[in-house]
């Protein structure tokens, strides 16, 4: 159920790998049973990093803008995929309008549109790609490398549906992450099925909700196949309330640099030393190192590595100084930061593509691994985020000679899928996000 | 929704093709809504002729035992497949067990098992292979071409279930066609999942249900595509009651030889001239024939091909011959022949690979077109039977170069999926199937 594609990692299986391969029956009967509960989200890129020692996910995008990353093999498995899903959500579909994110069109991101609009037209649907682009003015057609075009169209509203011009769409495939919020052109359509749904957007989603939801996920899984979570799930901590709620009432005060720096290296000095026992319990050699993130609406630019608290300082300078080395206008730390901080254990990945540090990602659609690429950096290191300007992708092949171990079969004779292993490793975050969705939804009256 | 896989037919699309790829959004969105009424079969092998003026299903068979000629990148697609089905069937499910048909166990045929076992190992489910043929006493292992091997074990009954030692199943696969009829082993099996179900067997079903059903869905799909059922639809007739009921009251009472062959000559002169009529009105110049096969219970070596009604004695005295040519002990036709004849309009195939013949059969998987594959004949004509002994078969290749045709692309850019319009008269046989199937059901309730 997960296509064997050759991943760059050619080190001998280890021992956790082997753990999740022999487990296998379990795990899938386990997942069945859990989308029988939940609805998966309709389709996401998970990044993925392997150690060695532990395989974790460490972003879960839910929008996400490399389809182009898949080959034309994979392309079948894409849009069997989407069949499924049009099915569940909306069978009698004739229409299917997508929305690009609005800045950002690149060739890799038009090609990514492209791809987009060739699965869901070979799902049988009539696509067409309407902006929500307030500066786009009319329609407007780009040649893409292939030599094909793509067409953007500005989005209208006609009363309680989202249009274009002889265009009445049945369901409304969202590509843009609406970090800068949700536009009124989205609200209240109650007619139209908006997928993924305004409360997936980046403005309102919140990273400890997600992690705590994996945390729930992985401690389950684990415990399924009796191992230690910590194999699977980066620790994490969350500094809450850097500054006062601007909905509060009490006159608006904010902490003051020192306030701030103290809770982030209480938090990271407690997590570096979570890590450090870890490590030695595994007996890895490594130094650990902790990555800072924003909880709630910030892009993947606003990441700040650290391997020591005391380190903190300084990389919170180097925040408030923009990409070209300038100091940014005077601005306190509270104005700079966010409201809620996550601290999330760095994970090493030790795959490499021609010498270049390379993470996988792996794509879904609906509960369906459908492919995946490699997001490769030649200037970062193990350690560092390789979804930086300068990262390049590069498309996974399938394995034809490879099949799953077969009881029976001779040693040797079929190889194992570590692919596989990302597929799980990637379906147990998009099942955490799933689990987030339906907390956010404020229809779901499920139990969770 | 179809795999792009290279054709033998590399003629210009002609204009039945076209038609269908032209409609495309409307036909994938009348089979979604079709599958929300109807349960598709669980797997089929569907024999398909294109003749440049026809494109037909000239046999759907619910037992396909021909797995092993889909290629490696095929196997995703069917495994994805597999996964939604058991998701739908039997979520919860650890095991599965597969029953082979009895006899026949050449190196192919356990081929065609070992993919099975391939597929759903890689659903997740442990699967054993539990026959139901007398004769096998204990278990067997067979070493396949591959070097992999396969081990046959004789199924039992434990009170309402079939089982293995150490492993209850509770899904039930069925690549048996029971020609033979069902036999006691398989009968009151309420606990367990049994697919496809016995009223799909070989020694129960009609063809006539099935023509009549695929009369009615191709009348329907023509109807939306604004065409003539007659290009994708075999006419037919039958030869009803040769022989009296032996459940009658009635002393048995055989009709006379001079009877049957009245009977069949009267049916052979006016499907022949039918079909005589529609080659006129679409400029053909073949030789119209009449295939003739029994209703019920007959395996694919009592076919007879006549070009004229002033035949079908000479043909029916060949029957009455064994393959080698010996006189058989002395019968009447109505010893010989089953109990209701259907004939069927004869479909010319103008495929051919390496000189030989070619037909190509789709293979499904719930309602999923997962693959395909030609079956060869080197030395037959294109008005003759290829599934008969010196048959080959030969894999599909996935075209990645070609896309289906993109609104927008420029001219050349894409190639047309020829394979496409075959998945589409495959899922019509399939649909048909799914309506037989609901008529032949004692527990189905629903709305035919």
């Amino acid at each position: 159920m997960v296509p064997h594609l050759i991943t760059a990692l050619t080190n001998p299986i280890n021992e956790l790998e082997q753990h999740i391969l022999d487990a296998m029956p379990a795990i899938e009967r386990w997942f069945r049973l859990e989308w029988m509960e939940h609805t998966p989200p309709f389709y996401c890129g998970i990044d993925i990093r392997n150690s060695g020692y532990k395989l974790a996910p460490v972003d879960t995008n839910l929008f996400p803008g490399g389809w182009n990353n898949l080959t034309e093999e994979m392309l079948p498995l894409a849009v069997q995929a989407a069949q499924a899903v049009i099915e569940k959500t909306c069978p009698d579909a004739k229409n299917l309008l997508i929305i690009p994110r609005n800045h950002g069109h690149n060739s890799f991101y038009l090609s990514n549109l492209k791809q987009l609009e060739r699965i869901f037209s070979q799902v049988g649907l009539t696509v067409r790609i309407g902006s929500i682009d307030p500066s786009l003015k009319q329609a407007k057609t780009v040649r893409l490398p292939s030599s094909e075009s793509i067409t953007l169209e500005p989005a209208m509203r006609e009363g309680r549906r989202l249009v274009l011009p002889q265009f009445d769409p049945c369901t409304i495939l969202l590509n843009n992450d609406l970090l800068a919020g949700a536009p009124g052109i989205l609200e209240e359509l109650p007619e139209q099925h908006l997928l993924p749904p305004l409360h997936a957007g980046a403005s309102v989603r919140h990273r400890v909700h997600h992690y705590r939801a994996y945390e729930e996920v992985a401690k389950r899984f684990s415990k399924l196949l009796g191992m230690d979570p910590w194999l699977i799930h980066p620790l994490f901590e969350v500094c809450h309330g850097l500054r006062h709620d601007e909905d509060s009432t009490e006159p608006h005060h904010a902490d003051s640099d020192a306030q701030i720096l103290d809770c982030l290296q209480g938090h990271a000095d407690s997590l570096l030393s979570k890590i450090r026992k870890k490590y030695k319990e595994y007996g890895v050699h490594e130094r650990p190192f902790v990555i800072i993130k924003a909880d709630c609406g910030f892009s993947g630019t606003g990441i700040v590595r650290i391997h020591d608290a005391k380190d903190l300082g300084q990389a919170l300078t180097d925040l408030s100084h923009n990409s070209k080395g300038q100091a940014m206008p005077a601005k306190t730390l509270s104005e700079l930061l966010p409201r809620e901080i996550v601290l999330q254990e760095g994970i090493y990945t030790n795959e490499q593509i021609n010498d270049a540090v390379a993470e996988p990602v792996v794509y879904t659609m609906d509960r369906f691994v459908v492919g995946g690429f490699y997001r490769v950096h030649s200037a970062q290191g193990p350690d560092e985020n390789l979804a930086a300007p300068g990262a390049a992708y590069i498309p996974l092949a399938f394995d034809h000679a490879g099949t799953l171990p077969q009881s029976g079969a001779r040693p040797g004779a079929s190889s194992p899928n570590r692919f596989y292993m990302y597929g799980v490793i990637a379906r147990l975050s998009m099942l955490a996000a799933s689990y987030e969705l339906e907390s956010a939804d404020p229809m779901f009256e499920g139990d969770l």
